[in-house]
């Protein structure tokens, strides 16, 4: 699979490409799925309609690798905590972690055998997917699960979590650490059922000063990336802590991908972390509202990227409003601007 | 006054300290005069009221500078747009700008004109603030008063904006150039009304790719402090472009602090940019929620600037929720920190 050869660093026959988030409310054929599966969980749960979705930018966009459909609070969900997606709100735990007791309360071992469902969708992929195409697993960073989990829905300010941070670390790390189990019982699974390679999405790394990602979310990461590099060492672990480009040259730990989000330069990233691990990234998803704006998005990267190990994908989520046929453009244009 | 030697790079007999939005709501008194306004705008254009709450902090905290109080989008409702703040939701433009016809109908010297109140402001303050305290005018940078003209309200992806930057640059260069006119007379206006400094708020910085900040925000932010430097060296000029620490090195241009936010490590903003510019900033924001944290923030920041030309502030505005008590002891103790 060319996508794997690229995240162990080998030659490729071109630059390998995918899209966080393809598997999204710009398709059509989402849309469609999604209205009949009912609200977002459903889906998520529903392992035949996330298999579908999860195929069809394969099929429409043809890139380079298929990532599962699921969404990171289901692990926190099958902890124990009650989940429910409101309409405009986003996703809402309803009693927010302000105690020990309560997290006492949360299963490890249970959750990893509760998420069964997504186990299932992953086998039904598999065996659907173009051999030549890998098919990505992930999860939620424990400092980001932990995010919601004591919250209770998005935030802008962390004002719970930094309140915890400072007065409870202990309570903190408690959290962490449970949470990391749980990590690796599910990533563990995802890889026994057919992933071909994992990433772990740190979307809320940015909310962490320097010294406070030191200590709450990249050892975390790190220890998880470590524990399935261990066990599987032929399956590829990319790391994506969005937001962190004023220390890149702190990151360190056994992983092979580095995911690069748009507001790092791409260039300061290859200078930094270009020589330890492959890059994937990191074009601005804007970018794909407009063909002009995608050539000159590729074109600087591909030149910045010229022989050196990178997988090419949207430095964040591509947006609800992109036209498809852009996406297509974007995905057609990597492909033939990087071959030879 | 210690506040503008230390802008100049002057030494001084410790590091004065401001805090952003130390005229707000986690102050009661702020509350009872904000209730007393009614709605927020009402406060800002009542000249006495604005007086009255950009001098509390002063003498509450014991800061070491005030900052004006208004709000940054004054400047282009006095322009000519219909501005409203809803609760919960903050500002709306109704009308955003989509021609270049509505563009056209916006005023630039009328808008300076119609801006008296907020030279009143000034005036009142400055005849009743200490003679030994300064005062710090303010604007926002042309990049993030278009995003709210573009936008007609906040915006997680700023979409409008991003599509009229691909698809129709010069538009957006011709907005970006008429906010940029407005500010060069508005802040003249505040500095000859008797702000002692001034410090350009570039809130949404970030929301650009390194390309992109330093094609639609950077220059017309260098422009205008070059305008204002040229006008009146004797007066600070303070730029704060948040979020930017992939590409500091790039920073240049006639001003003399230079606005550090948290998520730019104090270090870097140092190795990057202190040789050239004083630098201000960088607690992170949250640590006023807790005694200890703040100790161990300003120890951290106080032994890095150690012996450098350095203001302190946090890196980013107080939250609304902090404790009074808290506060005080973070200007205290800096005060006291920075001794000697």
């Amino acid at each position: 699979m060319i996508f794997i050869d690229a995240c162990l660093g080998k030659k490729t026959p071109y630059t390998p490409v995918w899209m966080m988030r393809q598997a999204g409310r710009y398709l059509p054929e989402y849309m469609k799925v999604r209205s009949q599966a009912g609200d977002f969980l459903t889906l998520c749960k529903d392992s035949e309609k996330a298999c579908e979705v999860t195929l069809q930018p394969v099929d429409i966009l043809g890139v380079d690798a298929a990532i599962l459909f699921s969404d990171i609070l289901v692990v926190p969900m099958e902890m124990g905590m009650d989940l429910r997606f409101e309409k405009g709100e986003g996703p809402i735990f309803d009693n927010p972690l302000t105690n020990q007791a309560q997290l006492d309360a949360l299963h490890v071992e249970k959750a990893a055998h509760n998420l069964e469902y997504v186990y299932e969708t992953i086998r039904l992929i598999r065996a659907q997917l173009d051999q030549e195409k890998a098919l990505i697993g992930f999860c939620g960073a424990p400092w980001t699960l932990a995010t919601y989990m004591i919250e209770g829905k998005g935030t802008k300010t962390y004002a719970q979590c930094k309140k915890v941070l400072y007065k409870d670390p202990e309570f903190m790390h408690a959290i962490l650490r449970k949470v990391t189990e749980a990590l690796k019982l599910y990533m563990s699974r995802q890889i026994e059922a057919g992933v071909n390679a994992v990433q772990v999405f740190d979307s809320w790394a940015a909310a962490l000063e320097e010294s406070a990602f030191f200590e709450f979310s990249w050892p975390y990461m790190k220890e998880l990336s470590a524990y399935l590099k261990a066990k599987y060492p032929q399956i590829p672990v990319i790391l994506f802590p969005k937001g962190i480009s004023g220390y890149l040259d702190k990151i360190d730990g056994e992983f092979d991908v580095f995911g690069v989000d748009w507001s790092t330069p791409i260039e300061l990233a290859k200078e930094k972390l270009g020589h330890k691990y492959v890059l994937q990234g990191n074009m601005e998803p804007t970018r794909l509202y407009d063909k002009a704006a995608i050539d000159t998005g590729i074109e600087h990267i591909a030149n910045v990227m010229q022989n050196e190990r990178h997988i090419f994908n949207l430095g964040h989520g591509i947006l609800p409003d992109i036209p498809v046929e852009n996406a297509k453009y974007f995905i057609r244009r990597v492909q033939e601007r990087t071959k030879g």
